[in-house]
């Protein structure tokens, strides 16, 4: 199947507050109607490599009615992550393989249109993991409060969501950074990465970002702050990161793996740490993966490789959502949101996560206005 | 250039103590002669993969005298390491690459024959970094005190040296062992490996090693008293590990690098901590060392993977030295050393360290009766 692109816009958080603002005033007075189907995309078929049309496929059901105790769950924007393609594979993980026909699994954020269940009501705005359709039934476990009046809605699943969580914990918790700290991040135009380099530019650290283009690299540095930027598709890694960190990296946040991986660990500094939160290049490999071949600078650099997944931080999701969301009131911190329209146009977005066409959280807008 | 090879003993504690004492008495009635000639062994060519005889040349000079705040140790016996064939090559690590035309490194220990330092008196045993030849001028820094009546002279460069002090520090404060936990080692039968198992069960952990062959396998398990043995150069790793670890591990000691870090990666717990120690399985590649292929199961199992160099450490030497001579007291620790002799059988001795055809701790006794 092929899907006609369209994109709305890039919201950027002022303007988005103000729309979401008007959007929900009018809610307010508007009683909440839809046609009764719910578009739903199914996991029809695990991906060998890159995750083509063929692995989903849109159907339209009834609106399901929520049981005693339930909610349904108008969604608004659902999240694309690398993450996602993970979730794909039939491999022991973080999390348990997606079943073949279940509803996509996705983060998304939505509103309350129906309840049957006491702790919530009808107008709540909540954040959780809806799946990729329009509505979803669920007895509100894993969902949380967001609220449209201090942020637009794609940031709670955004800066203020998984992606932010992500970038907030991997970089204090297991990034240890501390000013004055040199810090390399890649994947630095994307959804985590972004967050990362400006909690370390907050915290006093020297950052460099590595993204691909000149356009990424470009607003890191201009938008975000960055004290460098290395486009790895136009120029030489090695010889960039030794102009741009004469004496070498304290951490290293690492989204990408590959190649870049292993570029980074020779330029680790004493004591270093290593943040692994994700290996995109490695994602969609047939083949099996690529090992840090450069590993043993762990050893003469007396240095730390960790892991890191986000849940395991939920306790304190919170206090990062509290401490980031008066870092962007401050201006401190910039949100920003690549947002596509259309729930047919998921697997077209998808692949932007991959080739890299996007700037900042991929968002899909799936509510019909 | 061949040599002739010579192997006097295997020296267990025991033995080696009442031997070392009747040594030590005799030498107090006796005056130590020697022949003013010191056979040295120069490092004089950077080996591409194996170390071949070409690497060294054996050569005999003068005894030196020790000027004013030096000393003269007649050296005993001379470590062998498996980290000395990364001092050969000239990159970039914890150590200064060794010089062309410069005595071989190497840790040493022997007895002080003339001093003019009056930190050191004739007849103190001291063990340093003495160098693959038969004395050794020094001002003494880096050297300590032993003592033979204690412990046989080829434990301080074993289990109460720099593999025992590695074995110390990086089970306790890098693996961060305690009760309960599955551990599993590399180099099983070697000199860091045997002690890195030992100390685990003396902590209450179940102890699996990995070692190449039968013997080796039924020593860790009869003589150490580990749990577990996988014979990697006849069984199935991945099979065994299964069957001997079936919930896991905590912490994987890694000695060895390549296909069985690979291997041992997907076999982690939650929160496992991976000691890398070395890599003796890539020391001689020609090419690029083979990385981690799994090392993403890092991120899946929230695991740490760390790096130690033992010197870091050299402050708490005294510490682990007290505590491990009190469990080697107590019957608790078991220290086996492989005992060469001759100067001129190094190259052969050496070769041993990547073929294991050793059991325990390598030694050279450089010393003429």
């Amino acid at each position: 199947m092929r899907f006609l692109r369209k994109k709305i816009k890039e919201s950027n958080s002022k303007d988005s507050i103000q729309l979401e603002k008007q959007r929900v005033d009018s809610l307010n007075n508007l009683k909440i109607e839809h046609d009764n189907m719910n578009k739903q995309l199914l996991f029809v078929k695990r991906p060998v490599g890159e995750a083509g049309d063929d692995t989903w496929n849109l159907v339209s059901n009834q609106v399901p009615e929520p049981k005693e105790g339930e909610i349904l769950v108008k969604q608004h924007y659902i999240s694309l992550d690398p993450a996602m393609r993970g979730w794909m594979n039939n491999t022991k993980s973080y999390i348990e393989p997606m079943a073949i026909g279940s509803v996509m699994r996705a983060g998304s954020v939505g509103e309350v249109v129906a309840s049957n269940n006491p702790k919530f009501t009808v107008g709540d705005f909540l954040s959780g993991t809806g799946g990729v359709q329009q509505f979803t039934v669920t007895d509100g476990k894993g969902y949380y409060p967001v609220d449209p009046r201090l942020a637009p809605l794609p940031t709670y699943i955004g800066t203020l969501g998984m992606p932010g969580m992500t970038a907030y914990f991997g970089i204090l918790e297991i990034g240890k950074i501390k000013e004055g700290d040199v810090v390399l991040v890649s994947g630095a135009a994307g959804a985590v990465g972004s967050i990362v380099g400006q909690i370390a530019k907050i915290k006093g650290c020297t950052v460099v970002g590595i993204a691909g283009g000149a356009d990424k690299c470009k607003y890191v540095i201009e938008e975000l702050g960055f004290d460098g930027a290395i486009d790895y598709k136009n120029e030489s890694v090695p010889k960039r990161l030794k102009e741009l960190c004469p004496k070498g990296i304290d951490v290293y946040f690492d989204n990408v793996g590959g190649d870049i991986l292993d570029i980074a660990l020779t330029r680790l500094r004493m004591y270093a740490r290593v943040v692994i939160c994700g290996a995109i290049s490695q994602y969609n490999n047939k083949m099996a993966i690529k090992g840090p071949s450069n590993y043993l600078s762990l050893l003469v650099n007396r240095a730390t490789m960790q892991g890191m997944v986000v849940f395991d931080w939920a306790k304190r999701y919170g206090e990062a959502a509290q401490q980031m969301g008066m870092w962007m009131a401050q201006g401190k911190l910039k949100s920003k949101e690549d947002i596509y329209e259309g729930i047919e146009n998921f697997p077209e977005t998808f692949s932007r996560l991959f080739s890299g066409d996007k700037m900042g959280k991929l968002v899909l807008k799936v509510i019909e206005d």
